[in-house]
């Protein structure tokens, strides 16, 4: 039995994979009289009268909401909100388990992308960070961007950058094994939804010069037809050499291939006409672009997927619970550049270099300390940047 | 120090009464694969093909939002949703303690009747059921009204309904007391918000005949000014002998007295007005219409009050978790007549007849027992009544 049909029969045995529970004492009078009425009015007007102290009375400070429509649910699409529930609760799972993070999954029944801003900013005040999940791109650029700009409280979209930090872990310890700099490589990229265009934009923040991606139809470059706004806004920053054509032409001589896309869509012969030491991220889950054993026959010196079954799990799962916890200690009123970079470097750190193998580029997705780590490097930057509001 | 001085204390330390845990171990790779991804595209494409599924993989089938604008928290006015946050923690906090149940606060930055309601619907999705909270009338009405016809779980007012359930189970065993028939008795109210409508219609179906209800302005009767479109429509149906004037005109011969309105309204000389054996319910919170001291001392036969502070605490607490379980285990789609019914008598029944005195009217609010009671008489009232949806 696969773990998909295992975890099916799980699922129906857990009844779901989190509750809320009571965390102070509420039998007797006394303790009801704490907690609960007539004594809760005064933390009640502290708060009226100074808004801040939500973050001290209540559970805010630790709490986010995992917040889907539903169109974008791993690699299965549009499944609608309910069907993306086990996903949103299992994140909520993780964010606990990894990160202590108090966190509730809410599917919204809209995709409107108005409705969706509109809603966020309505719950948000019961919050102390948004994790927007499973948007399908490109409303999920536009839902983000906005909400950052409204919000006082940490917004991230997880598909865009949690996946563009650990994609960017795994390139800063890859790159030491083969011995390249990140400024001379050329990265052959496919996807350009969510994750593609955020991992673009921050290998390119990161330093990489030369990346080149394609959509389903082809090389991406400025001009072509069929780009929506993001492409287009990536097109100015991408293919400077502005090559046309397919996959293929994308990946010839190619250092590096990044697949956030669809099973099955590298080749044998693509491996081949890649750069010495190709490294191959192959992140369409849960069938990767090309299986690691095709690749490495065909001469890949690295490979990651998105999956658990094989070496090198590139998978957000080491960025969120962290970079959260990170975000909310210092309270962080923003999820920053500094922060995500710090996050992407906190990762790579925890595969100590001698340590780093071509099977071992990354910390293991349940390796607490990883978390810690994460963690403490997003607190730090978001001290250093100055967002933090703790006085 | 008082309640309220330590609660502030308390809340400071708490920082937070309830959190969301883990239930299920995500150690490993196997788990991991099992709760998340890969395995967990299984149980999302069997809700995706049966939505109802929902109710048995994920935890939808025991969560409750406690929805709140802040406009009503308390006795404490419109003092805006983060403010009203630890009233809601400490209702979701009640609901595991009594209940069982997972419930997430809900605090919305909006007072606009149209928005909580498209809100509430697009988060539906997520709930097996809804616990509105402290939103002010009239919108309350309409909002529960509009949110009950268009959606197929259980929404509940806990202002309007668990008040008057409770406040009929306090009936129920003070007229046992007293020796009076709920037929003959008359009532005298004041307060025409959620909770003093909710109350009279809800009495009224119980088979109250005589009820006169009494606002800011006096005396409610049928053509009067200043009556909005729920205290219009009661006005039909209560006060039919059609008598106006103040407060103390209507409770002069009255049996009964219920307040949920302001403090010290009530003096001693309208409780010597009223009939043989009087009953006052004086509800208003933290400080009621009248001390129970002078109450009695005025001849008053049976007092209770909404705070823990006295004996007969008429508090809806010993209705929401209970209410919610029975709907819950039963899959109820509404929350139906039936079911408030039940809860009502099933409060009632807590306090055998061996043990029912002046002092001692109901169960105490963190009783399991009469918790368990309310769930039970809930569940077979709904199932009953044909609204559980359980095959």
């Amino acid at each position: 039995m696969n773990y998909r049909q295992q975890s099916l029969i799980k699922h129906g045995e857990w009844k779901g994979k989190i509750e809320t529970v009571c965390r102070v004492p509420v039998d007797g009078k006394d303790n009801l009289s704490l907690a609960y009425t007539p004594g809760v009015a005064e933390p009640c007007m502290a708060i009226h009268n100074d808004v801040d102290k939500s973050f001290e009375l209540t559970r805010r400070w630790n709490t986010v909401p995992v917040i889907t429509d539903g169109t974008a649910v791993l690699g299965l699409g549009d499944i609608g909100p309910e069907a993306g529930m086990p996903v949103m609760e299992g994140k909520c799972a993780l964010f606990k388990a990894f990160g202590d993070v108090d966190a509730y999954p809410l599917c919204l029944r809209t995709k409107d992308t108005e409705e969706i801003i509109n809603t966020v900013k309505l719950l948000a005040g019961s919050f102390g960070g948004i994790n927007l999940e499973d948007i399908s791109a490109p409303r999920c650029f536009e839902i983000e961007t906005r909400l950052k700009a409204e919000l006082d409280i940490p917004v991230f979209h997880d598909d865009q950058h949690g996946t563009a930090i650990v994609m960017c872990a795994a390139l800063i310890n890859a790159l030491k094994l083969v011995g390249k700099d990140k400024a001379d490589i050329k990265i052959a990229m496919n996807g350009a939804g969510a994750a593609g265009i955020a991992i673009a934009e921050f290998l390119l923040r990161f330093g990489v010069k030369d990346i080149v991606i394609c959509d389903t139809r082809g090389v991406i470059y400025e001009g072509r037809d069929g780009l929506n706004d993001a492409k287009r806004k990536i097109a100015k920053l991408t293919n400077r050499s502005k090559i046309k054509g397919s996959l293929a032409d994308a990946m010839r001589g190619a250092d590096v291939f990044i697949g956030v896309s669809v099973p099955n869509c590298v080749t044998k012969d693509m491996v081949r006409s890649m750069n010495d030491k190709p490294i191959l991220f192959t992140c369409s889950n849960p069938v990767p672009e090309i299986l690691p054993d095709e690749a490495k026959a065909a001469g890949a010196y690295i490979v990651g997927t998105g999956s658990s079954e094989y070496n090198n799990q590139i998978n957000n799962v080491l960025v969120f619970p962290g970079l959260f916890r990170g975000a909310l200690d210092v309270r962080a009123r923003t999820v920053n550049d500094e922060m995500m970079t710090a996050a992407a470097h906190g990762i790579a750190s925890c595969v100590p270099d001698a340590e780093l193998s071509v099977d071992r580029i990354l910390p293991l997705a349940y390796d607490k300390r990883a978390h810690e780590c994460v963690a403490k490097a997003v607190a730090e930057a978001a001290v250093r940047s100055g967002v933090s509001k703790l006085k």
